[in-house]
């Protein structure tokens, strides 16, 4: 069930010589993190055929002042902005909730290293767990990884 | 106040001869069934001028190893992935709760029924009650309704 | 923090001309708006370096009965759906919260009074408080504000 949903300004899809991210290739790194992660007694914690990673530019976005402040103080205004939200399910420990967290943190610093020093970008990474009232699960991914 | 959220992988934009599939139709689908629903009084759920269903192809995505396992069992490595999120107002029975599911997840698996027979995909589907802390409505929608 | 979604229909983005809306206009006033909120003490409740807003149109949606109720009541069947979501972070008073809603629904009923007024149109405005099990900001936004 890990369900890792990015929200980032489209400036971020722009040709990377024009100050872009290679946002595909965030996802697929933070799947593998994902992926990586084990619990106190050493389990993976997701399983591989239940996880997935979607990112969504807006269309349309405002961000802060709109760009004044970060051109006076010779930066540029043209502000980014990454929101990456993971929604797990319940009944995980705290120490597990943190080190997912840190693992996706840590891709995050990687990626965006050149982005958070050399233009006025904000990531914000949180990690929820679902308290939802109903859940089913259809799939024929899951069966794929069950039987290896 | 029924929301629902459809998040899911890009391949399923493709035209259906190339393994896409009607998310128009699903949206409709699934907006019907939202109003058929009904509590234990007999009433329905959800108002129809509050009803709506909104779709979302990411723009980017990875899911699970990427398509290894998927090529290597013969059933190809174009992975699918559909999240389905349903936020409702707070205070309705579990009954209603586990009806609205019910509702939703039959329609999914009829609109599924081929992609999960003959390829990879995951299809989730999820009830969540809002505890919004404000909550405020503007509606020249409802009041259609209201007059019939 | 304060982290602002709006899901909305596409028929939205029309050209004015045709019955569309100035969702980028409506991203920056809603944005201006929250940094005008105050607290109790009189202090600024968002910071500018961390407040945005990101708009989203459906590639594909169904609303409410699909336009039969409004065709018949001669006020057109292409039905409207906004949907903005405000997540802040938690610990904040049911009164800052109340303001907050109260300053992005002004916002919504100026913006749209035309659309309310001329053809079927709902828009649901919500703030959450996160309650995330791990957070983690990188932002070289901030700093702009902290420096002036």
């Amino acid at each position: 069930m890990p369900h890792l949903v990015i929200l980032y300004t489209p400036n971020l899809d722009k040709p990377l010589a024009d100050g872009g991210a290679d946002m595909g290739g965030l996802c697929r790194a933070l799947c593998d993190a994902l992926l990586t992660v084990r619990d106190e007694q050493g389990q993976q914690v997701f399983p591989t055929g239940g996880t997935r990673v979607l990112a969504y530019p807006a269309a349309h976005s405002a961000v802060s002042d709109g760009g004044a402040t970060g051109m006076a103080a010779g930066l540029g205004g043209d502000y980014a902005f990454v929101y990456m939200n993971l929604r797990m399910a319940k009944g995980r420990s705290a120490v597990v909730h943190q080190r997912v967290g840190e693992v996706l943190n840590a891709c995050v610093k990687e990626c965006f290293a050149g982005q958070l020093a050399h233009r006025p970008i904000g990531i914000t990474v949180q990690v929820d767990e679902g308290h939802e009232v109903f859940d089913a699960k259809n799939s024929s991914l899951h069966p794929l990884f069950q039987r290896t």
